[in-house]
C-alpha cells in the first residue's frame, strides 16, 4: 500500500505545533528552555499530550525523556526509535530539535491510521539534553536510553552550583533509576532523526531535504603563540617577533587545509585573543582556538598533523614559540548506510534527490549510536540559520519531512512483509 | 680648547642621579610619575637643585617646566635649549625623559667648568607633559616653550575629572601665564636633545650613540571588517564569509608594505577584537589596529593608500565589508640636517660613528620643532626594552652621551669665534 500523504496539511500542523512549543520558555521575549527547568517540564507535558492524543502511550524515563510507544506488534517486538530534542540553547530557534519530535508524532499516527501494522514498534523520543547549555556535560538523556550515560556526570554543577543529580530529584526523579532507562540492544532495529540542517547546502541546493551521511568528529584546539612585546615605532620590521602576524599565518594555514580536504572538512579560528593588545605595542602573546570537523576521522586527523607541521613551521621562520594543546575530541559518527539508503528512496517517492551531506552539528545519534544503526534526515532552514530566534523551516519543507518519515516507516516493514530482509537487519 | 671629559665620571654621575630621580614615584614598587602630581613637584624641585648646584640659574613656567639657564654673554644672546622629559608612563623605566636632563645639566656644568664664554646661552629643559599618560593631550609642556600651546587642551580631564586647568592651579600655576611660557622664536638658536633609542638598532650595531635623522610621522588606523556569523561545523569553506580570515591577511598585508618600504617603516596591528568570539561560530566582525610610522611622509601616505586597497581587494575577494578610518596622524619632523652632523661629529671625536636612525617613538622635538631647528641624540638601551622596568642604559653609554654633547656644545661656538657661520644659523 501507499499511504496518501497530504503535505501541505502535515506541514500546517507541524508549524502550529511548533509555535506552541515555542512559547514555552523561561524567558518572555526569547525563547530559552533549558534541562530539567519548569519549561522543560512544561514542554515534555505538552509533548506527552500531543501524543497521547496521536495515539500512543506515553511514559517518561529518569532522564526526564518523554517516550511514546506505539507496539501493534506488542511489547516484546523489535522497536524502530524515531527522535529528538525538547530543550534549547539561550536565545533559541523553535525548529532546533522540535521538529525532530513534531514530525515523529506526525508520521506515527498517519501510519497508524492509515491501518498498518508492522512486525515491530515505534517509539518517539523526546530528549532533555542535547544542547548541554545548563550542565558540564551533554547528550545525557540520549546516553541514557543507549545504556552509555556516565554516572560521574551527575556531580556536575549548572551555573547556580546545583547538581545534575540535585536538578534531577527536584524533577522527580530517581537518579539511581537511569541504568534502567537503557533500552535493551538486541530489541532495537534503528534510531532515526530529523532535524533542520542548521546549515545553507540544502538551501544552495534547493533541496527541501538531506540525508545525512555522519555526524562528523571533531577536534578543538588551543594555539598560543609566543612572542615579544616592543614599541611599534622603534623596533625595525626585520627585528621583530610579533605573535599576531604568525597568529594570523596559522590562522590562514587552517583554512587552506580544510579547503583542501576532499570529506567536506570544515574549520574555523573562532576565538582569537592578542596580548598586551595595545595599538602601539608589538604583539608578545596570541591565544586562538581551532575547530576543525570532517566526516571522517583519517581526514581529521591528518589535518591535524598537517596543521601541527605548519604551525611550526610558521612559528620557526618568525622565531615564535608555539604551544598547541586539543582540549576537545568527538569521533565521526557514520550514519548507518542501509538507513541512508532507506531516508534517501523515501524522499525520491515523494519527488526530491536527498542531496548527501554530512552533519557538522553534534546530535543525540551520538548517543545512539552506541546503541544501534542510526540514520538522520536533513530539513531546509533559512539562511542556514540555527541557534537563533531568525530559526526558519518553511510549512511546506516540514510537511514534505513528515511525509519522508512515512514513506520510510511504511517501505521499512514491506521487506518483512515479503519475507525479504527485515527491519532489524538492516 | 678641547674640554677634558672623564667618560668613567660623567657616567657614574648620570646613573646616580637616574637612580635619584626614579626614586620618585607615585607607587612604591614601581616608578610611575605623572604630569602635575605630587610627584612631579617633587621630582621637578630634585631637578632644580641639581641644576643650581650646576650653577644654573632656576625658573620654572606656567606648565611646570624647569629651566636652568646659563648665560654667559647676558639674557638677550640668542640660546641652544637642551632638554627632555621628567613624567613617565605607568610602571615605567628610569631613562626614558630623565636621561636627556641629565645629561643637559652635567654638559653645560662641564663646559661651564671648563671656562667657555660662548656668545649664546643654553637653558636646560625639564617637560612635564611628554608620555600623555594623564591627560587627553600630550607635549603641553613642550608646546608651551614652543607658542603653540592648544588652549581648548585646558578642558581636557584626567581619569578622575581633573581639568588641566585645575591641575595647573593645584600646582600653583596660573594658566593666563601660558602665552608667556613661549620663547622668542628670534632669539632660539636650536633645540637638542639627548634620549634612550627605546629600540634595538644601535645594539644590534654595537653602537653606544646613534643620530637621529627625524621623528617618524605616524598613523593609526581602526580597521572593521565584517562577515557573516555561522555555526562553526555546518557551513562548508566556499560559503563562509569570515571575517576573522580577512582581517588575518590584511594583518599580513600591512606587513608585506612595511617590508617593502626603503625608509625604514614600521608597521604594526596590536589589537585585534574577533565578535562574536566563541570557538563555534564563524567570525562576523573583527577590529584591528594599525599604526604605521616612517620618517618619510610621502613613504607612509603612500603606504597607506597601498593598505587601504588590499584591504579592499581581500574584503572583495571574501565577500566582505570594510571600513578604514584613520583616527590618529602625526607628520614627520625631520631633524635639522646641520645639527645632525654636528653631532655626528662630536661622536666621531669620541671615536664612535653614531648610526643614523628614525625615531619611531615620539618627542617634545615634535613641539619644538615649530619654534627651532631640532637635533636629537640616541644612547643604546638593552634589548631595545622601555617604558617597563627593564629599561637600561649602561654608565658608560651615558657617559659617552654626556661627552658627546660637551664636543657639541663646545665645537657648535667655534665657527662664531672663527667668524665664519653663526650657531643661529645652522
Amino acid at each position: 500500500m501507499t499511504i496518501p500523504v497530504d503535505i501541505a496539511a502535515l506541514g500546517a500542523r507541524a508549524a502550529g505545533m511548533i509555535e506552541e512549543l515555542g512559547r514555552i520558555s523561561s524567558t518572555p521575549d526569547h525563547l530559552t528552555r533549558f534541562f530539567l527547568t519548569p519549561e522543560h517540564r512544561q514542554a515534555a507535558d505538552h509533548v506527552a499530550r500531543w501524543m497521547a492524543a496521536a495515539g500512543l502511550t506515553v511514559s517518561e524515563d529518569a532522564l526526564g525523556t518523554v517516550r511514546g510507544h506505539w507496539h501493534p506488534a506488542g511489547p516484546e517486538a523489535p522497536r524502530l526509535l524515531i527522535g529528538s530534542h525538547i530543550d534549547t540553547v539561550a536565545n533559541a530557534g523553535k525548529y532546533d530539535g522540535t521538529l525532530g519530535v513534531v514530525l515523529g508524532i506526525l508520521a506515527v499516527e498517519a501510519v497508524q491510521k492509515a491501518g498498518l501494522t508492522p512486525p515491530y514498534g515505534i517509539d518517539v523520543l523526546a530528549f532533555g539534553d542535547e544542547e548541554g547549555t545548563r550542565f558540564p556535560t551533554t547528550l545525557s538523556s540520549s546516553a541514557a536510553c543507549a545504556g552509555v550515560f556516565q554516572p560521574a556526570s551527575l556531580g556536575g554543577l549548572d551555573s547556580d552550583g546545583v547538581s545534575l543529580a540535585e536538578a534531577l530529584v527536584a524533577y522527580g526523579k530517581d537518579p539511581a533509576a537511569i541504568a534502567a532507562a537503557a533500552y535493551d540492544p538486541s530489541r532495537v532495529i534503528a534510531y532515526v532523526e530529523a532535524h533542520i540542517e542548521q546549515g545553507p547546502v540544502l538551501e544552495a541546493e534547493a533541496e527541501p531535504l538531506g540525508v545525512v551521511t555522519a555526524i562528523a568528529g571533531a577536534s578543538r584546539l588551543s594555539i598560543t603563540v609566543t612572542g615579544e612585546a616592543g614599541h611599534a615605532g622603534t623596533v625595525p620590521m626585520r627585528m621583530r617577533r610579533d605573535a599576531l602576524l604568525g597568529a594570523a599565518e596559522m590562522a590562514l594555514a587552517v583554512e587552506r587545509i580544510a579547503r583542501a580536504d576532499r570529506h567536506g572538512m570544515v574549520a574555523t579560528v573562532g576565538r582569537m585573543h592578542v596580548e598586551p593588545g595595545s595599538v602601539n605595542v608589538i604583539p608578545s602573546r596570541v591565544v586562538f582556538t581551532v575547530d576543525l570537523r570532517s566526516g571522517s576521522d583519517s581526514s581529521r586527523r591528518e589535518a591535524l598533523t598537517r596543521f601541527e607541521r605548519e604551525a611550526h613551521r610558521i612559528a620557526d621562520d618568525r622565531h615564535l614559540g608555539v604551544v598547541i594543546s586539543a582540549f576537545h575530541e568527538v569521533a565521526t559518527v557514520p550514519c548507518y548506510r542501509d538507513l541512508q539508503l532507506r531516508l534517501r528512496n523515501a524522499v525520491a517517492d515523494l519527488g526530491h534527490r536527498a542531496p548527501e551531506l554530512a552533519s557538522g552539528a553534534g546530535h543525540d545519534g551520538q548517543a545512539m549510536s552506541q546503541l544501534c544503526p542510526v540514520g538522520m534526515l536533513f530539513v531546509r532552514c533559512k539562511g542556514g540559520i540555527s541557534h537563533n530566534p531568525a530559526e526558519y523551516a518553511s510549512p511546506e519543507d516540514m510537511g514534505m519531512a513528515a511525509a519522508a518519515l512515512i514513506r520510510f516507516i511504511e517501505r521499512f516493514q514491506l521487506p518483512q512483509r515479503d519475507g525479504g530482509t527485515s527491519g532489524a537487519q538492516t
